[in-house]
């Protein structure tokens, strides 16, 4: 069955049934608008779309997969402001042929993502489109804290990072070879798996800066470098390649570090933080905030491995 | 020039050069999320998607014009649970030989709607995609009042509309037919001219239920009918057609009332009341609520001139 058989407000009824709601969610899906709780008075929120072809691939994730990347890619924003997520605003565009159980699944990857930080899906949209795309805003709260901004970063600063990196570019490498092996790869970049707690966690502790890596560590550490006016310096020592990507960057010719440097959508969470904090599991530290003018190197060096991730090149 | 030439980034930036602030606006784009202020301990949000071919044509409207009409789209699903808009975030997906100017200018008409109700946008995401596609979340400050939801109408209220009704509608089918005349019904079509004001009006003034008509007067209060198990009968004479209307429906061929009672997007506000509630000028009686069972007619007939718009029909 598809989306064309059930039509837009079938669909619609179908896909909200299988969303459950959180403690933020003051008015779910069915009305103009949702309400959502901002009991701080004032609302942390961000957009990120996901298009078929170029952020995902049906043959490679399931909608389940993609309901997962699509939430984590926006909860993880609301998480490097300091913040904790509260909703999600869902807009689908997809063909008119697409299988309703695909868009139902996509709902419980979503709303399954939004419930491991508490949040729920409160709205949306649907229309046709001859392009899968699927656009996801998350809200979020930011308690009694300021929002934790990239250009707090002052030099003398420790850079830190909680949550993986290189495993999903490292998926994304092995997909693209045709394998789907070792899992621990392919999975993670199907799935992210986001350090939530840890941005309300730097913002207590008192972070300077923060980002979420989605472009790579490097370019990442760029917008934060820019912002700040500061130049940071990583260690590539500091860095453990786990046997499964040191082995799959192997067979597959490619440098790991490539992978964890240049390599984007795990979404772990990069931030500066005064040097005498101390920083809980979970965060290593791999670098430091040094003055204007060198950008971002690593061991010294300008790093040439990787300028990013430009949607339009 | 192409935003392939200038790249993801280089476009983010003239884009948001050409944004203006607002006063709920704490921290604009730039970062990893936005922060807008929901002085009210809550936030009422929504999203809208607008895809080319099926939402807006590039020949038929300018990218100000589409700018205008996503914003506002959103903007009035604020208004219609009695909301005052504070903040856009708009996720634009565009074919890499998009000309740059194409995005300038419909930031532009994004940022003068929102300016109107004095939000602003404040964040969004960029990324290629085959289908020009512009999804716009929406958010806004209920202050100390209720929502006004769709499930509220009771019998005995009285059925009132603020704002232009059967226009877009009007000026679409004028467009479909090759004429670019006349303007006010093109016009209207291209940029609604919301209500905004009346939304938190009606709410202060008791509205047990609102919605905004953007699929059409009678399918919209049928949600409100079904939301708020009861009937709604509306009075066709209750509606003037304008002369220009009147005149084009004639050369046309077309009845004026299938445009007044079935054409969406012109964005009014339809609103039910207690009956004795004086309502204040720009608010038309158009009708009664009576019990369930009867959905919506028109003179206490069914209405079959529209199930309202099925974007996978």
């Amino acid at each position: 069955m598809t989306v064309a058989n059930t039509g837009e407000f079938g669909l619609i009824a179908r896909v909200t049934a299988r969303l459950g709601t959180g403690p933020a969610c003051l008015l779910g899906p069915g009305d103009d608008a949702a309400v959502v709780a901002a009991p701080s008075g004032r609302v942390a929120a961000s957009t990120d779309v996901l298009v078929e072809g170029r952020h995902f691939r049906r043959d490679w994730s399931s909608a389940r997969d993609v309901g997962h990347r699509a939430a984590a890619a926006n909860l993880a924003d609301i998480a490097a402001m300091g913040g904790v997520p509260t909703a999600l605003l869902v807009a689908l565009c997809t063909p008119p042929n697409l299988e309703v159980r695909w868009a139902e699944e996509l709902a419980d990857g979503l709303a399954a993502e939004a419930a491991k930080v508490g949040a729920c899906v409160v709205g949306g949209d649907m229309s046709a489109s001859p392009t899968l795309t699927i656009a996801v805003t998350a809200l979020g709260d930011l308690g009694d804290r300021a929002p934790v901004v990239r250009s707090g970063a002052r030099p003398g600063d420790v850079v830190a990072v909680n949550g993986r990196l290189g495993y999903a570019a490292g998926g994304y490498t092995v997909l693209t070879r045709g394998f789907r092996t070792p899992k621990l790869l392919v999975e993670a970049f199907r799935r992210p798996e986001v350090p939530y707690a840890a941005g309300p966690e730097a913002a207590r502790l008192g972070a300077t800066s923060m980002i979420d890596v989605s472009d790579g560590l490097v370019a990442d550490l760029g917008h934060i470098a820019n912002a700040s006016q500061v130049g940071i310096d990583v260690k590539r020592e500091a860095f453990a390649v786990p046997d499964q990507m040191r082995n799959a960057a192997a067979a597959l010719g490619v440098d790991p570090y490539q992978w964890i440097l240049a390599g984007g959508d795990d979404h772990a969470l990069a931030a500066t933080f005064p040097r005498d904090v101390a920083l809980p599991a979970g965060w290593a530290i791999v670098g430091t905030v040094g003055e204007a003018g060198g950008g971002v190197t690593v061991n010294g060096r300008p790093y040439r491995g990787a300028g990013g991730w430009d949607h339009f090149k």
